[in-house]
């Protein structure tokens, strides 16, 4: 998934102002104490560090609100891999700006390029296997819209969005309705027809129920071993299976030799480390 | 430093809500198909990692913005140090409510509280030793006060807020400026002359520079070894001396036995993992 | 559906609160003028023609946002069918709140009352058809949530609420794509996995084409007579079908009886007469 | 009235983004599943029923809004009365952008056409008669000042726009206020010396009252036959006269046929039905 | 006019908690480092000078909207005459909430204060003349339903609130309609029929054709001495009549003994010295 | 200091907008009733009293934001000191727009200039002694970031901006604290390490106490004559001492001899008189 210019323009840029102004609540006075008004600068972005790069518009974007003027050349692209070293764009712009969203600007970069580094080793991990990876609403709060692009940028697949554009009925709502039958049966009859619904089974007579009730997709949880191995064979060609939980390096891949059609991961987006990166050689011109 | 109430009722619920509509942007469809209306539930706020509590007036608070009518039974308190499997309150109220908040309310609370917890191990490191930790503006868009909120229960300390209440001479700015000195004397006749003057040194002659022009805290950028030793011995009783930068739990020791003033770490913000927690044993009354 | 009380704090209150600045942007001039700030009365809501009410949640709640001590007593339920003449609720606070938010209040309910009432009509010719009754995106810019909850209050579903939501590609996006099975498959590819993707067809080519491709829904497009009822027969049991676009009273039941899974209409909400409704008997106290 | 540029900039524009992402809460997936990110396209706007034209400038706006490259071509202007198969305008920009604001910018156009084609039905039966045509307040709520545009392109002219900034007195306020006398007393003592002064009135010693007391303007209630003449008749001249409610295509002449002033009707703005037009011939270029 | 309980929630708290966050963008660092979170206090609004109160109900919300549990004793009313010493009201409530509240209660109270205290004086010059005191939109930015409202509680009235709500044609207006007559007519035919037309006049010509073309009032602009008296004595009884700028103390009363309808005074809202307030006698309890 | 374009971009044209809004609430009735749409002109802004000019980008940037082809050419530079008569400068740009923002710009500019004038003077006092002015919290809720800005244009420099980036301990934190050393140190504790400290202090005993606390700055309050003296001489060089409150032209150059390093005074904000300005010679070209 590419960055939509349209997301930009009706979300990002709302996002990225009030970021500015979080950092910036009257004025830069280090920059504007010592920086003349008009001078200009050039800066390069720089790699300190091996990884994924997501959010280069988001990066210039942030500087083109604080200043018009402000262009660049890039020389890695969204998604590209990069190691330490490597110089991504150069810029060139007023030099307060430069200065005053400096700050802002790598803010955002490090956490996106960090979240779409760990997805990409996790996307790898799985590839020719036939099982997708995908993210979770354990996203840093008002920052899910650029964490679940970094996540597609790293090579991962969303899951739902929100709690209003998909249905996920976990042991709670299942006790709440009843059984595993009754919960998708209400589901159904209430949520707007578009919505798929996703049941969580925790054994192999609720995965029969869900099929049988007609779930779109089954989570199997806390399913291990030979249990989980017959679960998604019961399931293969009738109704989609996901795996969520304490995913890792070693185990990906096993689950993923099962056949389950999804792995979905939290720490994708709350634990990726941050990628290294560095604003470096600013000079005025 | 305590979270003020004052900074609750103008900021944070404010950050709650925009929190809880990024989640919720039309309804909990899954909530709302199995659950009544008026059905009231309890739960358990659980431990399932060791760690430093940070977040719980948040992690509160957003249920009650959904409900009126939350209560909560606190067993641990904010600061409290917890380890897997301790239950940290219990929380009453309309269950709905209950399940659609639970994802924003953890989302806070696990990062909030993770930075608590690597703060914490840092800064028992630095106890006794005279040396204070601060976090820096590396900290994620749009949620700064709350992560630097998470810092002071962590028992570290605020660096400067953002870069209107600081003032911070880097390279660039001393380039721009000419040399320190100018840099120094531009920025006390710029700046309201409540802010304090950091700049950044890096060699014993920039240090002089700045102690004669006035600086309040110099920060002794790639400074090692001798070099290092001999500028905190010279700057001792004449300006306060901050290192910055990789820092981390095997040098944070070195650093303070030299006598430095100040250690920053981006790390505390950016870095933190997060504290794994769960809302569990639902049930209704 | 009943309306969610998470949605009426998120959303909904502060929709009130600019419908009502809309309409007062300094001060109700007539009612501050002649009546004394502490008066109370009463007042009734009296329906002055047949009707499905829906929207008596936002009716109150517009008042108490002007008026904490607002009460009512409501002698018809949300939903319930009303004739001219009957009084819906008695409403009892400040005389001036009551004058200054009556309008309001009323262009709120008149609207959504006008949509059930529509809805229902068309919803009960088609009891017992197994055909379900969909609203469409061509709704009031600005309050698209109310008027798909008046929908479901009046018997109908809700089709997707959003371009977010639910993926639906028509002429354009087959044409962009090269044809049916490419569209979908880049759709399947692009959307986060919990979207149903469904696709528009012209002819039963199409029709094949898109079930072999996997689409979950197929809006059957300008099908009508012989082709449409062989459509409806070939996609039973293998894909979902939706009829749209130019339903009325006469059509519907002749489209139900060929068995069509889905009829959606954008004239429930864009032509739904509005319900004449009044505040009278108002009375100070 | 024209569409002032001034309240372009200062408040539709805002309206159209609020619409927008209520539309577009985070993408358009159909579309960005499928076209490709920088295809250009063209549309044309067609007519597909008879009717006058009101919201071109807010139909072009909502695209400029998502793509900075739109343009328009217009073949019909604004107020101008259309037939069905009419080429309205040509649009040409990015194919993503046509895609996504269709929905939006038909929704505001549809509905402003509708209430022009019928305010221009009304208006067209009362020229020559020397009684002017008006809208009223019960306007779709967050919609007013689309609404009461769309009134004076039809050809009507506009009542009072909200609470502040017009006295109506009604029987409630002459109730709290004692009589017709004082109600108007009180309100030119408290009101703006700006505002006009109008007063419902049902009798003819009432109309007496109100014009002693110096009304600018009566709104003669629930009267008909022989009394609505005469208080016609006697109000000539000393004040202006005003009747509401229940305005049809067969009272309208009879009503301006008495001399009446004004005549006031909700219906253009509550009941109008949309204006049927289309986005069609989307092709790539 | 009395500060309208229904401004008071749509408006008026929106601007208090707005000026709250100016003066506390994170916490009031001074109140929290010293006062105990929970501790308690009482304080005495105090007068330092002769004036006029306007603004207590602002003074109190303030406080409230920081701390729910304040409270307020009042010894002086809104629009009492109090003079250096007094005993305003008595303010108990949470210690840190008043300290951080104070300075910007008082800052509205202060300037609200200070423009109902001089508009008195020139009211009181006026009693008994039959000529009214007006104000003008020459009011500080964003704050002039503050300072329109502290008109009233000072004797005086309000002239239009904005540029939409009244119609007042200047020589620029007049000159691009071409001349007096045919500005009021332009007027006449595009304004929403409640707006009163006022039109500046220089000359006893411009002052005939105002009359004769239906202006509702005239501006006296620029008129002095005996033909000031002769306008007004033509004027009387057919148009009302304002005169505007530089009024004094002194001319005041010369102005009204013409027989001038409306006197309007900019400097009620631009030069109005504040009333020197103070809180006091800040206890602990 | 110079209006930072950052700060213009961040802040400023919000600030600007929403008081276009205030006085525009829908549109300018006068002019859109008389001048077509598309007339262009020019006007001149003139100096009507002597003066020192600040605000001229807000002046200009009202003017933009209404109409993006707004043209200006300045005759006299923001900080310059006008007298009567001068043209300021010549505006050039869309009729109506001119019309529309011709009393929202000015009531920007007379109170920015009328700031910056009055600061002049009393800086003027000032200049060759040493002793700075300063300004207050005392400002206009919600423009205060304009305000400070135009005391730097006057010569006068900022105190801190808000109760969040600088401590000042009053004898109620004291109090509360318990004694001077006391508040200082649990200041110095709390407060983010940036923040300078300052403290009122009232005696001798106080002021050594404070200077051994470690304040940075000690506030003389109520002190006179020898005692202030005394306090003076005995900070000198080891604490700031600022003096504020009744600083009038007749007392401040006494304060200065004292040596004193900062005078504040509230009057620079809230009792400036404005400076008189007018637009004038408005041509249609």
């Amino acid at each position: 998934m590419k960055a939509s210019k349209v997301t930009q323009r009706l979300y990002w840029d709302e996002a990225l102002l009030a970021a500015l102004k979080e950092d910036i609540p009257w004025e830069d006075v280090s920059a504007n104490a010592v920086v003349p008004e008009d001078a200009r600068g050039t800066a390069d972005l720089i790699a300190k560090a091996e990884g994924v790069l997501a959010g280069l518009p988001v990066f210039c974007r942030t500087f083109e609100l604080l200043d018009g003027s402000a262009a660049f050349t890039l020389l890695k692209e969204e998604g590209a891999r990069v190691k330490a070293g490597d110089v991504i764009l150069k810029l060139e712009g007023n030099m307060r700006a430069i200065l005053s969203g400096e700050r802002t600007a790598l803010n955002f970069l490090q956490r996106m390029s960090g979240i779409a580094t760990y997805t990409r080793t996790m996307a790898e991990l799985l590839e020719g296997t036939g099982t997708l990876l995908l993210d979770t609403r354990k996203t840093t709060p008002l920052l899910r819209s650029f964490e679940k692009y970094a996540v597609t940028v790293g090579g991962g697949s969303n899951h739902r969005f929100n709690l209003s554009d998909g249905v996920l009925l976990k042991d709670n709502h299942i006790g709440a309705a009843g059984d595993v039958r009754q919960a998708i049966e209400r589901a159904r009859a209430y949520a707007p027809f578009v919505r798929k619904i996703e049941v969580e089974v925790e054994t192999l007579e609720e995965l029969s129920e869900a099929m049988e009730a007609g779930a779109d997709i089954v989570m199997l949880d806390n399913m291990k071993g030979e249990l989980l191995r017959e679960a998604v064979r019961r399931a293969k060609g009738r109704v989609k299976t996901e795996i969520s939980g304490n995913v890792t390096r070693e185990n990906v891949k096993e689950y993923a030799a099962l056949g389950v059609d999804y792995i979905s991961s939290g720490a994708l987006t709350h634990s990726a480390p941050i990628l290294d990166l560095s604003l470096k050689h600013l000079k005025s011109i």
